[in-house]
């Protein structure tokens, strides 16, 4: 077995994220057909466009590394993207489905925050500059999604609080 | 089957987060185990007694709500923390176990940032008063330990790269 260092977690890690990506990429639009409202139904369609971005960010950052972009099952995003089908299944037709759904998806993007925080640090104490400016910037998106989420949160929980 | 409710989405998610805390005491022992210096060691150790609190406030907040404390099997935090597992496996005799341990740490206090926020904000909503306080400090608990865990890895890391 090749011995394990820093630079075989950064890329296994790597590896574990470009799997993440692509699962949400796919389960992004069961979630826009799930919501209710139109602002919720947005936030996921716009957020399906930046993934595919951090998709292609990640093809790049390999690309530098010159490695072949490749996926590695991540048992978290499973299981992180299996609760919110659940949520699904069982609110669906709740009034309560899009705070079920806001909350379901930060979940994601504070699995995404913990990983990208982990991976940017790692490149930068591995010198890998280039990667760094790249994983800082997705970094930032993941963030300012969540933000984007507790705003809409804020209102879906109005709603749902309404019809109870 | 009972009409879903706000309410009902939040003693899910208070089940959930039980179930989820439950399986962190049994982990944070592994992780500790596994880490090599005693400063990581000290945090698994000072964050399973804090865990324990945790678990406490949990079962106050079920009793405020006239509900049985009950855990619901959460498939996001099993999968965290079998990435976890699969780490020590593959790092474990290895430099960089330290600076993988604390990653998955911070994906795991990541999960509960995300839980903790929806169950402060769905408790306030919902005219839980006393139920907010307590979901906040554990919240605040929480990101504290992310915080720690950050300063923790930049040493971890050095540790790493020097061995590379």
């Amino acid at each position: 077995m090749a011995e394990k260092t820093l630079e075989t977690l950064f890329i296994d890690t790597l590896k574990d994220i470009y799997y993440a990506e692509r699962q949400i990429l796919k389960a992004l639009p069961k979630m826009e057909r799930a919501a209710q409202s139109p602002m919720l139904k947005d936030a996921f369609r716009g957020h399906r466009q930046e993934t595919e971005g951090q998709v292609e960010r990640l093809q790049q950052v390999f690309e530098m590394l010159g490695k072949r972009a490749q996926a590695k099952t991540c048992p978290a995003i499973d299981g992180i993207l299996e609760e919110g089908a659940e949520l699904i299944e069982e609110y669906g037709s709740s009034p309560a489905i899009d705070a079920a759904l806001a909350a379901a998806a930060q979940a994601v993007e504070h699995y995404e925050i913990a990983r990208y925080g982990a991976l940017c640090t790692w490149a930068g104490t591995l010198g890998h500059t280039d990667a760094v400016a790249l994983l800082e910037a997705t970094l930032a998106e993941e963030k300012n999604a969540d933000e984007k989420l507790s705003t809409i949160a804020e209102s879906a929980n109005s709603t749902a609080m309404a019809a109870q």
